[in-house]
C-alpha cells in the first residue's frame, strides 16, 4: 500500500492552517520526502510517521519555504537510531547550499549526506534514482531560479494468476518463481509460457511539480500519471497576474495540465496565504478537472 | 507594561507540546527576541504578536534548537512593511554563522543585518546595547560551545509626585519637566529640590540564561533580578548525570541560583523531551524557590 502524507501545504508565508511545503510518499518500508519547509520534523512527529524510514529527500529548488526544515530534520535524523546516511537530490547548486547549511550552526553529527545534483536540459527527462522496484525521474521547470519536478514510477510487476496455477496443480511449485520473472517453464514435457500463468500489474506513477509556470517539460513528465501532486498557488479568476509575476500556477492552469495529460487524480497544494480556506481554489480546478482534491496539512491519502 | 512571551520551551528534540526555544520580551513599542528555534515565526503569528516590532535578536549560542528559526523569521521580516534593518547579537562566531545561513538558500532580500559579536571574559559583565530607557548586558556561560546570557535592565525613572505638585499649585507647570530630570526649580524665589517633588521608580531587571552549567558569571549577572528566565532541562533527582554530561541545568540547581541571588521571580524553560509534562520539574524547583513557574508554549506573562 502506498500513501501520500501532506506535511505542509502553504507557500512562502506560513499560516496557522498551512505549514511550509513538504510531501512524503510512503512506499513499502521507505518514506520519500519531496521538499522540506520549516517545521517539517515536527509535522512528521504529529503524523506519527517513522523517522527511521526517511532516507531520501528530493528538493525542487532552494527557496526558503521548500528547504528551511532541512537542518532540523537532518539533526533529528542524525539522532535517530540506525540512520547513518541520507540521500539528498536537488537542482544545480544543491551541494553549495548544503555546504553552507551545515556551517550555519553547530552541526557536529556523524550523519553522512550523499548529494546528487541534477541539471536536466529543457524538455529532457533524466532518471535520478533507481531501485529494483521503482525509478525516479526529473524534468526542468520554469521558475525564477533552478527548479525541477520529480516523477516516482513504480515498475510493472508480473504476478501469478492463482486460479490458473491451481488448474495446473502448481500452487506451491518452485517453478512459479521462474514464471513470475517472465520465463517459460516446462511441466511434464509441456512448455508453459509465462503469459499463460501470470498477469501484469501496472506500476503507479506519481508526480511532484512545485514551483513553476506552465511549460512543455511538465506535460512530458506527467503524461498518464496516476497521481499528480502540483502547486496551485493562486485562483486564476482573482490573481492570474500574481501567478505570472511570481512564476507560479493558478488552479485553472494546473487543472488544464492534468486534463490534457490523461492524469487520473490531481492533488493541488502550495496555496497562497491570502486564501483563508481552499474551497474556491479547489472549485476552480474541479470545473476543469473533476478528480481534483485540495490537500491540507496532516492529510494522509492512501493510493488506490 | 512589560510582558514575556514564551514562543517555545523545548530543547534539541521538539515535541508536540514544546517547540524549540524562543522567548520575547515586549517593552513599550519593542519586541526583544532571545533565541530563535525552528518555527518561531509561526509561534509569533499564533500569539498574534506584531512582527513589525521585532528589530533586535539576542542569540545565546549556535546550537540548532536556539537558531534554526532565524532564516525563516528574517525572510518574513524582510517582507514586513517598515523593517529595513535587524540587529543580531550573539557570541563569538555569530558573523560567520549568519554569513553561511544567508548562503544556505536563496535569500534575495534587501533586509540589512547589523551584527554584534560579544566575547565577555570569565566573570566579566559587558554592556551590549543601550537606549535612553534600558541597557542590555551579557556574561559568559559554561556550556560546550561559546554561549552567553543576557540581562535586560530598565533604567530608574524619576516621576512627579502629583499630590506634592498640587499642593504647590504646579500641576500644569512646565517647570515639572526640569524637576523630573532631577534638577532644582525656583518658585516665587524659593528653591525646590527635585527630591521634594519627585519619587524614583526603580527599573526592572530581567535575565535570560540558556544553556549552561552553574558558574560564577550567572550569579554576577542575575543578582537581584526581578525575573530570571532560565533553563532547567532536567530533574536533578532523576537525571543529574545527564545535566552534567550535556552541560545543562537541573531544576534544583537553577532554583538554588535564584535563591542565593535574591531573585524575585523564576521562570524555568528548555525542558528535555523525556518529560511529558512539567509538573515534577516545577515541583523540584519550588521546593527550593517558591516563586518558580514552569513556562509553556504560547504563555504570556505580564510583569508586575
Amino acid at each position: 500500500m502506498m500513501k501520500l502524507h501532506f506535511l505542509g501545504t502553504g507557500c512562502m508565508m506560513p499560516t496557522k492552517e498551512r505549514n511550509h511545503l513538504a510531501t512524503a510518499l510512503e512506499y513499502e518500508g521507505e518514506m520519500l520526502l519531496f521538499d522540506c519547509g520549516e517545521h517539517t520534523q515536527l509535522q512528521i512527529k504529529k503524523m506519527k510517521l517513522a523517522l527511521g524510514k526517511f532516507r531520501k529527500i528530493f528538493i525542487s529548488h532552494w527557496h526558503g519555504d521548500h528547504v528551511l526544515g532541512l537542518p532540523g530534520l537532518l539533526m533529528t535524523l542524525a539522532n535517530t537510531q540506525g540512520i547513518e546516511e541520507v540521500e539528498i537530490h536537488g537542482p544545480k547548486g544543491t551541494s553549495d547550499y548544503l555546504h553552507h547549511m551545515r556551517k550555519s550552526m553547530i552541526f557536529d553529527s556523524k550523519l553522512s549526506l550523499k548529494i546528487f545534483e541534477h541539471e536536466p536540459k529543457e524538455r529532457e527527462i533524466l532518471t535520478v534514482d533507481e531501485s529494483p522496484e521503482y525509478c525516479i525521474k526529473c524534468v526542468k521547470l520554469n521558475h525564477s531560479v533552478p527548479c525541477i519536478a520529480y516523477s516516482f514510477e513504480q515498475k510493472d510487476v508480473r504476478n501469478i494468476d492463482k486460479d490458473k496455477a491451481k488448474l495446473l496443480g502448481l500452487e506451491q511449485s518452485p517453478l512459479l518463481a521462474r514464471s513470475k520473472l517472465g520465463l517459460d517453464i516446462e511441466l511434464e514435457g509441456k512448455r508453459i509460457p509465462s503469459e499463460d500463468l501470470t498477469y501484469v500489474k501496472k506500476g503507479k506513477k506519481i508526480c511532484f511539480v512545485f514551483d513553476t509556470r506552465p511549460c512543455l517539460g511538465i506535460d512530458l513528465l506527467v503524461k498518464n500519471a496516476d497521481y499528480l501532486i502540483m502547486e496551485a498557488t493562486y485562483i486564476f479568476d482573482q490573481h492570474a497576474d500574481k501567478a505570472q509575476e511570481y512564476d507560479h500556477m493558478s488552479a485553472k492552469e494546473t487543472a488544464e495540465i492534468a486534463l490534457r495529460n490523461n492524469v487520473q487524480n490531481l492533488v493541488i497544494t502550495h496555496f497562497s496565504q491570502r486564501y483563508k480556506d481552499t474551497k474556491d481554489i479547489e472549485a476552480e480546478a474541479k470545473e476543469i478537472f473533476e478528480k481534483t482534491c485540495a490537500a491540507y496539512d496532516l492529510m494522509s491519502l492512501p493510493l488506490r
